[in-house]
């Protein structure tokens, strides 16, 4: 439903493609790390921003064990929201304006990771976004593992919407004298800023953020 | 609760800088029209992708007057999540890496714009994403006005966070042999793409999604 300004008639919603298969929904996953998790407290809807990964047939999340989000989620019905914007679909009308997305939601109960398996998901999270960084950072302790807590969704419930890439505009529009097309848009990752007493010397990180294009 | 792969402690999560003024909520939703919108659907949270604009005190989003979103979020509890991820900041442990960002949330029960005031909605919305773009579209119709909902959430209630933008590593690690800093990762717009049928020699739009820093 991210459009703008104006929506679709029903048969021109259902051209758009709704992707509900396993590879197209991991494909959006990978391609954006952040997620929006929704949950429930007190009965109204909450959206926290978080990480998300895949381990197997699963999407994981973690947080701080004492947090909120955490403790409103484990157990719970949660959606997990991720949304990768491509750019801006400037068409002929206002209504026919759109946002070029891919979309993909995942939900169910969420379950937490077992003590046994936590430590395994920084790791992963962390290699995910910085390979090769893991085994060269200050080892977790056993507090850092305790003060960290992992849930998990099945991916087998989910539903996903990839937005049309151009503009549709019906075929009356077509000679309005306007340029249409797509303006794209996409996440850059800029240079490495060293820290406060960062060494001088120490290779940089190469760190990726889902995909470039 | 946007981390990776660890959390803070309980003192260090407060010196992150809570915002709850009204200027700060609206400077991140100016640098980010995305949102994602969290609404309950049969009892259980659902999270839509949106776009959000300000109008006056209030923060406005639109969809298909027939779309579940829309009917799901009238009159009912909402909560708008904005997020703006501005960098990976890695530090010299697992625990203390986090991402940079903004985020604000509004919420509260969400009220249909009246149909009077519909029509300036899709206008604003498309005047902020490419300024003087409007005037040059096809006209809207009573039917694409009609056919699109406005609704609205004042910004009264709200809550903010902006995440440290550099590693806040405790005294111990400092002297870890990693290189530790930021990442920045921010929105690139590319070039406009034409698209069919579009006439050649027709001024190309000027867009913007928000800040581009």
């Amino acid at each position: 439903m991210i459009k703008a300004p104006g929506q679709r008639t029903r048969a021109r919603r259902l051209q758009e493609k709704a992707r509900h298969d396993h590879a197209s929904g991991q494909a959006v996953r990978d391609a954006m790390p952040l997620a929006h998790a929704g949950h429930l407290v007190d009965g109204a809807p909450v959206v926290t921003p978080t990480l998300q990964r895949r381990e197997r047939d699963r999407v994981c999340w973690h947080g701080s064990s004492a947090g909120r989000m955490i403790r409103a989620c484990a157990a719970a019905q949660v959606r997990l929201t991720v949304t990768r914007v491509d750019g801006l679909v400037l068409a002929r009308s206002g209504l026919e304006h759109s946002v070029a997305h891919r979309c993909v939601m995942v939900f169910g109960v969420a379950e937490p990771v077992p003590d046994a398996a936590r430590p395994a998901h920084p790791e992963a999270m962390r290699q995910r976004l910085v390979p090769g960084r893991w085994p060269l950072l200050r080892p977790m302790t056993a507090q850092d593992i305790k003060a960290t807590a992992v849930l998990s969704l099945p991916v087998d419930k989910a539903s996903g919407k990839i937005g049309a890439g151009v503009p549709s505009d019906p075929e009356a529009d077509m000679g309005w004298p306007v340029w249409a097309g797509v303006v794209p848009l996409r996440l850059q990752m800029d240079p490495p800023q060293a820290g406060p007493g960062c060494q001088p010397g120490l290779p940089e990180p190469k760190a990726r953020f889902g995909e470039t294009r």
